[in-house]
């Protein structure tokens, strides 16, 4: 089984991404399972027709669990399969971890939690699944948020931004977390993604930006507008319009990143580099601005 | 001296709004800090030319002093003034918290930590402060992060907003932790600021949001290519053309907030309803599309 993590910034389409890649293994026949470690807990949604489904966390606090300890859980089945795993698009298995009550304790719990409970439950083996996907949220790389990463749990990282200066601050601060983790055996990067969003495509900064960080860019999701088309009816453009160029993207995407073995040592910028990418992008913005 | 929390998703403009609100008021004479609490570090930089500040987390790890207790850090005069607040804009005194290193503890701590230093030096008092912004991260409202509203320590809390659906998630979330604490003294909700971005002004759906939590909408701020324009040279508007509309917005927008005393109760809104509100800006978006 090999387990891949997606790290990146809220709201730049690392959940497009993923699930788009989930559903183009899920087609080519390979087991495949999205953990959402998302405190928006939307991660797996567009697997669902639009149906978002309870996360670890809450069935945890609803069943009135979530003071005891996973070990007694599970001892006395007080959790069930069910209750955690939902079949989404073309039987991927969907799990979100959910998030604190908003003000309270750790952001990043819920990922501790569900991987800790997939792992005793011995979920990842019943289910003979051939990859894991797990969604991170990337805006706070807070402790939590980097349980995946910092025990080498995912053979590979990889990074999606856009060409939104808070996305790269976001994909460097990630890259600064695998460069101290790997040196105890945390995960090494995979790649980035690329995935454009609005008019702008900034793929010289974005190229600019991976080769200072020693990376490689894996792959570039162009601007479609039918992904938010088929967002509408909850579905990934592999399901709404497979035959759609946009879908073939993924599809090479998908088989990029479970094909490869590989893995790099980022290099994270200094502030004062990535400052200096952050202006280029105002400018480009401007001078874009300008054109229309 | 008045303190009011700013929170919103990172991004959508909330340290723009912040900087120009506080640049107002130093205009109008009034001795104002900024403090950043954005694990990104640079809400006080369009106060100082684009220079961004040593961070007080930074500070105390160079200086050795992170496993210290502040009260021997004080104590000791271990710290300076000097040390942590910059001066920016026309007086305005400028101070961040900054982050864990990325993948290590909590997201917040640095809010936490700078909001007790500041008081244990006595500084709101030593410098005669008529007022205190506070720039929060609201993408994950964690324990840390919920620091400035949780203990009613500002006034009031105003929630920054544009109308792309994940600032509108995070600010509905950061909504249900107001209405949380306040039943334990936390802060009450000053109202909404709308930021526009891009070309979609949705106020329609933003005004819907706000009558649903039950909150005003206390300023908008028009999308102007001015921003970007004097944030390249590191200035907020007030600073680069105090004489276009857009600084005329904000110093309107920094008077409401000074004078206001007042402030709500919001009533989250349920996962089910704001979901709604994503579809409809969806179908905007892909209505806006279709005209162009």
């Amino acid at each position: 089984m090999k387990q891949i993590a997606f790290y990146g910034k809220g709201g730049i389409g690392k959940s497009t991404t993923v699930c788009n890649i989930a559903a183009a293994l899920a087609d080519q026949g390979k087991k495949v399972m999205v953990v959402g470690c998302d405190p928006k807990h939307d991660c797996t949604s567009n697997l669902r027709g639009g149906q978002e489904i309870p996360t670890v966390l809450d069935i945890l606090r609803e069943k009135g669990l979530d003071k005891l300890g996973l070990e007694t859980i599970i001892e006395k089945e007080m959790i069930e399969i069910n209750d955690i795993i939902y079949e989404g698009y073309n039987g991927i298995y969907c799990v979100e971890a959910g998030g604190p009550k908003p003000g309270y304790g750790c952001a990043g719990r819920g990922v501790i939690v569900v991987i800790d409970l997939l792992k005793k439950m011995n979920l990842y083996k019943d289910l003979k699944l051939d990859i894991v996907l797990y969604d991170v949220l990337g805006d706070v790389v807070c402790g939590g948020f980097a349980m995946p990463l910092r025990m080498g749990l995912a053979e590979q990282i990889y990074v999606v931004t856009s060409s939104d200066y808070m996305a790269i601050y976001a994909a460097n601060n990630i890259c600064r977390g695998i460069s101290e983790f790997v040196k105890r055996g945390g995960s090494k990067l995979g790649g980035l993604i690329y995935n454009v969003r609005g008019s702008m495509d900034a793929y010289d900064i974005i190229n600019e930006f991976a080769d200072k960080l020693g990376a490689n860019i894996v792959g570039k999701v162009p601007n479609s507008h039918l992904i938010p088309e088929a967002e509408i009816e909850g579905k990934t453009v592999i399901e709404y319009d497979p035959n759609d160029e946009i879908s073939q993207v993924y599809r090479e995407l998908a088989k990029k990143i479970y094909e490869n073995n590989e893995g790099t040592i980022p290099k994270p910028l200094e502030n004062i580099e990535i400052m200096t990418i952050g202006k280029k992008i105002k400018e480009r913005l401007k001078k874009e601005r300008m054109k229309n």
